[in-house]
């Protein structure tokens, strides 16, 4: 059956094509930096956002139209299996990511929620094997199910502690199964409503060995998946305990479990934290720890995750900087952790909106490798850091100085000189580059 | 000389004093807990805030009326001495803290300030001779000066990280010279304004580097204070490196520094970075982090650092819950970083705002201390989390799970129960004990 | 049948009760400021929270576990009116409050939805006839149903907004059957998710037309409620034209309907918009439109409507002020638009948090009551204020001056004196009238 | 003399300039829309950000080096016109603005104060002979000096009214002499920072008295400027009288002074008041109250005022496309109430930071017509509301429907058909337009 019949397959036609279905930036095989845009990218589309959600809100029913809503159980799943994998073909796009419950329901018994897993795990494997998509990552939805009310790995109750082990053991189980190249964590009940009745060192502790445990189990089974902790400040809880990429490394750290996991960062749960995307994606490179992006963007007026698409061309610019400074994202993808509005039920908005925000991350590849290329912020950078080179900023950083050395040398200094920090101009300067990205020069 | 002529020496005069320059719940030598309510509040008064601010703020001039107007220079820095031991006496306060900037002026070049520091610094010691208010900490103002326009032990200039090696250096002496218990290092230039133009890497390790060095001299030097990072997310930068504990606990673990700091943990500052005061105060005592408080209070819907003395009674309360749990605060103490408000410029004023806000933690460490004694929250969390002291779970916290153990107990489950969190009954309990703390019940 | 078979009747049993069902502040019968408790507080229940509600999330299914789960359908809503009046009647509380929807569900046709209505009201008729709990308001739910999606009244579809008005008409016709002393319109979809494809004007335009025609209805019905506008700055939708009270101020004004509203002022909603919940309350105060409350609480940190029950005495203290200061409500009430945690899902916690609810509100009733009789704060304004109650400040405000008089006042000043504003003070003394109110001094 | 020796008269110079003091995209003379750029845009350059400002900021002294820094008093005064003419003329901008405290010093009594502005005006009035740059709006700032702690229309004190009326009177008489197009008021102090001492109404009252006698001088004079409020929520106070437009304009219609007055409307002033810019203008437009403009931006993450340069062309288009249905903005303009940042202290910043903003709105300008002539959105707007244009619906905006007859169409309806509200198409549309406004197609 065809669920998107109305929909060719999107091609890259160029910039002058008129059809709504066409990518206007995005080229899979256009070379920049080396990689063609579909190696760099790895773009990935979100089982469910795209297949399962219905666009219900805190304060009303779902208005999704969708082919496959005739259908319902597991009927309903294998319908979306099948209507994904169209998605899938006619988009181009060479990932998917999926939380367990998305591809199955849950069973009236553990060992029945199984057995749907395994029907639509085999389904999946089997389409897979026609298809150029495979899987960046699955994960376990250890939160919706009213078990999870107070936590799952850091839940009160400790027989809520063995399901969510016994989900997550499935899970790496099934990412093995379909080639999972990362395994995700995100802890959505792993914080605090309150702390007035919450024992947090317990839950911390608890989530530490977890975490081990799902390590362990990895290995015991022969699962290489990259793992990954994906920080989200708040919501549903009042406070997560993986708050941010740097109160995440502080968890790691602590448990020892720092060279076994990185982090998967998503646009709107930084700005959530009070950080930029990019602050986030930085912090991460810079301490090795930049695994997988969950690719949308927030509202900066809104105080939720409203996980929209992505089109925002700055901060796709600044987060594609980041990744192509890291190498690329490696074993990682770009997610589009992403729904369409509310008011955008139509089943064609799925189509336009994966296309603006692939199209958005072509662009901030193609900027971002030009102001690298031209060394526009890297020249600032060296220019403004050059007294670490050489003389007492080089025994500075050669680790030969002490505050007595130090002291004597300011002492005899007369002048502090310094250099401006050109922020104005440079944010001219990128905008430079965005408006001729595309002009032919 | 007298600064305060109209205000006579603070006593406590019991629940039914009029004299507004009198304390209604503050009482040093009532005994809370097993000890005096003077040694478990240990509070400080803030130099800067008390004798050096001027009340201006961005949008104008200040408006603070004080006796030691009429003085300049170093006269004006010797009076503000006078005037702070006369203020300390009368409000009966056992600490006191500074920067360097607040006791001394800048002179024109490092020797001279040196010399000025020196200068006031032997006063002080002198004052203290006669006086029985401490020295909490001090510490090296790294962010007025325009030479800290890029940062001071995180600044693009070498030079610069050397002046503040210097001035740290000359803190760790004067910190040494005054007996004070604490040497806290806030960073208000150490983060960024931008990304753009900034080479984090660089900057977090320099910053790693200097406090290195001073652990080191403050070793040579046999000044065995309490080191302390006081985490703020933003203001003045955009970032600062010390975002929140969990940052700041990143940060020391990746630098190889947790055994050499603690955290110096301000109320507003914790709301800035989107948690509440108590959830500061709790991550770093369950860490053993917690060093010293910053007590004080921000607006919560203004998004700067308001620095508004402490008088919201459920923050004090649940504060003092965390620092009773964590057996006081050893060297640390309360300080008050709380200013007047612009509209509040009197010379009383000073002393209203800190009777208020010593009165305020008065009250939070009787009602929080009944809280433990009759186990409010304690025995809903030892409720809650049985399940971990029996069966499956203490087999999880002693470490002998494993996901496939976990997932045998979970296949097995039938129903999982789980009981309510009843957070609306805890909170009307807390009502209760706040009520009835001064009722003579 | 019982629903709540194990919860008694609650009553006030005096400060010193150990049931936790009961009010240890609120009485109905104490007289404050010449009225009764009840007379005053005027509290209603919130049939959606309490009866309706499942304490989903939008990140999992519901948790609230409730005697009349095991019905459906029609079964369900008669159960819930049963339910209710048990409620109601235990809890002793005068009104309650009600959508259409969560009375009734809603039919395969307008038809059927009214004749469920029809159903309900009847039977809730029947019930209030033997029972003291009247009606303080009721509602059309013109949000959650899909077809509401682009708005109400201010939808994009013409036949939406007849929709809208039938479902206002039916409304108005119910609140006059029941005897409702207000109607209230909250306009959850009554705004744009866009301005892109949004045409605002004509939505406001609409909106305004809208609210004339239900004016015009309620008169040819001779139904004599007071409307009420209820502000929200946004969510679900990205911007509510109701934003807060002033923009909704400058609506009524703007199409001519000041002196058919009043405005049903929710606390959560304040602070969502940037406000205090006194401010609003003042606001509409002194503009003559405060007309009811929708008693709860945020959370300060959190960027969305969390409607917990109201449980700080600050806000509780000042919104008792404000409500003081207007002489009452008139015909408004307190209804506790406030719904327990999700974590709190036991039947008795529903009786927890109203009395939680009810108790904070007795306890601002008396400590307010007790500022005013004290000119606390009037007297500090009377004082700060003088200067306009005689000389050229009584003629300003007698409207006899203009520029020139002014400046020739101004040349001649020499100086201009201040006094403190001494805002610690006063947040010192409400402190102790907090703390005192219950000491039996 | 000449302050700005290295940097050259402002050219256009096209696209492929490499001078970086020259505009990329702004052209005074190129034709959109049947204007010219310079005609549509009205650029100010605002005299206290570019010749006062000094970089200061709470925690830090000024870093701004300028060439006008070795004068004093009037000198600097007289320096500062000077220099602000020559910028004037290089960067070729048609406006500036100013507070008459940015360009005359106060003087010990207010005479003298006028008799300092008085000298500067002249010699400003006489720069202005041989510039073509005009005066786009002055105002009085009644917010700096201490005299205005407790605010200045809306003060405590009759005297500070008085004071804030005299400066207010002469500002008028400044802006007839200049010719200024506008007058504006921001009322700085004109709010809050507690209800818990404030006469909300007496102050609101005075203010509303206030604004009456400044237009009758206004006529008496014959100054014809537009006068204008400008909103802003918060910052110096906790809560600004002007919260946002509409809060002002239900001030405006409650004082019956919505003839009088228009809005000038800031960037960042609506951020901070949970508003786009776009909101705001769209609202003022809407209402016929859109005046001018104070072009900035402010950090989505950072909660205080942080006047940056506009760069964000997403901003700028959409700002324009307001501007553009305003039909441009009459005797208003494109203030620059923009700063840079502390870290760009240079001269040549100031000249860098104003190209910066003026080729992003060179640039809003272009795309803007280019959308509105494509009806890309109004062309979704067309038929979204199409409804409202036949029908049912055409009758609803004549006003010849009541609640009866949209009952009987609502009975009448089988099914709400919807249309997609497209908003991730029209995101990409606006990101394809952006790109290709230089790609010569």
């Amino acid at each position: 059956m065809t669920y998107f019949s109305n929909i060719d397959k999107i091609k890259f036609e160029g910039a002058k094509s008129t059809n709504p279905y066409a990518f206007k930036f995005y080229n899979p095989t256009e070379v920049i930096g080396g990689k063609t845009m579909e190696e760099y990218l790895r773009f990935g589309v979100a089982y469910w956002h795209t297949f399962t959600e219905d666009l219900s809100d805190p304060f009303g029913a779902g208005t999704a139209i969708r082919p496959w809503d005739k259908f319902s159980g597991m009927d309903l799943a294998k319908a979306r299996v099948e209507a994904a994998f169209e998605f899938f073909e006619k988009l181009g796009v060479p990932y998917f990511c999926f939380h367990d419950v998305d591809i199955a329901p849950e069973g009236d018994s553990l060992k029945e929620t199984y057995e749907n897993l395994d029907t639509i795990v085999a389904m999946i494997k089997d389409y897979m094997k026609d298809s150029k998509t495979k899987l960046l990552w699955n994960t376990a939805n250890n939160f919706s199910n009213p078990r999870f009310v107070h936590g799952a790995a850091s839940s009160s109750s400790a027989d809520v502690f063995a399901y969510s082990a016994a989900k997550v053991k499935k899970g790496l189980e099934i990412g093995k199964e379909l080639g999972a190249e990362n395994y995700v964590f995100w802890g959505g009940r792993e914080g605090y409503e309150t702390l007035l009745n919450t024992d947090m060192k317990l839950e911390m502790d608890n989530l530490g060995r977890f975490f081990h445990m799902a390590v362990d189990y990895a290995k015991e089974i022969g699962f290489d998946a990259q793992f990954l902790i994906e920080p989200k400040p708040k919501e549903p809880t009042s406070h997560q305990y993986d708050f941010d990429v740097a109160s995440g490394y502080a968890f790691l750290q602590h448990y020892g479990l720092q060279d076994h996991f990185k982090f998967n960062i998503e646009a709107n749960h930084a700005t959530l934290a009070g950080h930029t995307f990019e602050h986030e994606l930085h912090y991460a490179r810079i301490h090795g720890m930049l695994g997988s992006v969950d690719a949308n963007q927030g509202h900066p007026l809104l105080g939720w995750d409203t996980d929209e698409f992505p089109t925002d061309l700055y901060s796709s610019i600044l987060a594609m900087y980041e990744i192509i400074k890291n190498g690329g994202l490696g074993r990682g993808g770009l997610n589009f952790d992403a729904k369409v509005r509310r008011g955008s039920f139509a089943p064609e908005d799925l189509f336009e909106a994966h296309i603006a925000g692939m199209d958005s991350f072509a662009v901030g590849l193609k900027v971002a490798q030009q102001l690298i290329d031209d060394k526009v912020m890297d020249g600032v950078i060296e220019n403004r850091y050059q007294s670490f080179t050489e003389g007492i900023g080089k025994e500075i950083v050669a680790g030969n100085m002490d505050l007595k050395k130090l002291e004597d040398h300011a002492l005899g200094l007369t002048e502090i000189k310094h250099e401006s920090g050109k922020l104005e101009r440079i944010k001219a300067t990128i905008n430079q580059y965005l408006l001729r990205a595309y002009a032919g020069e």
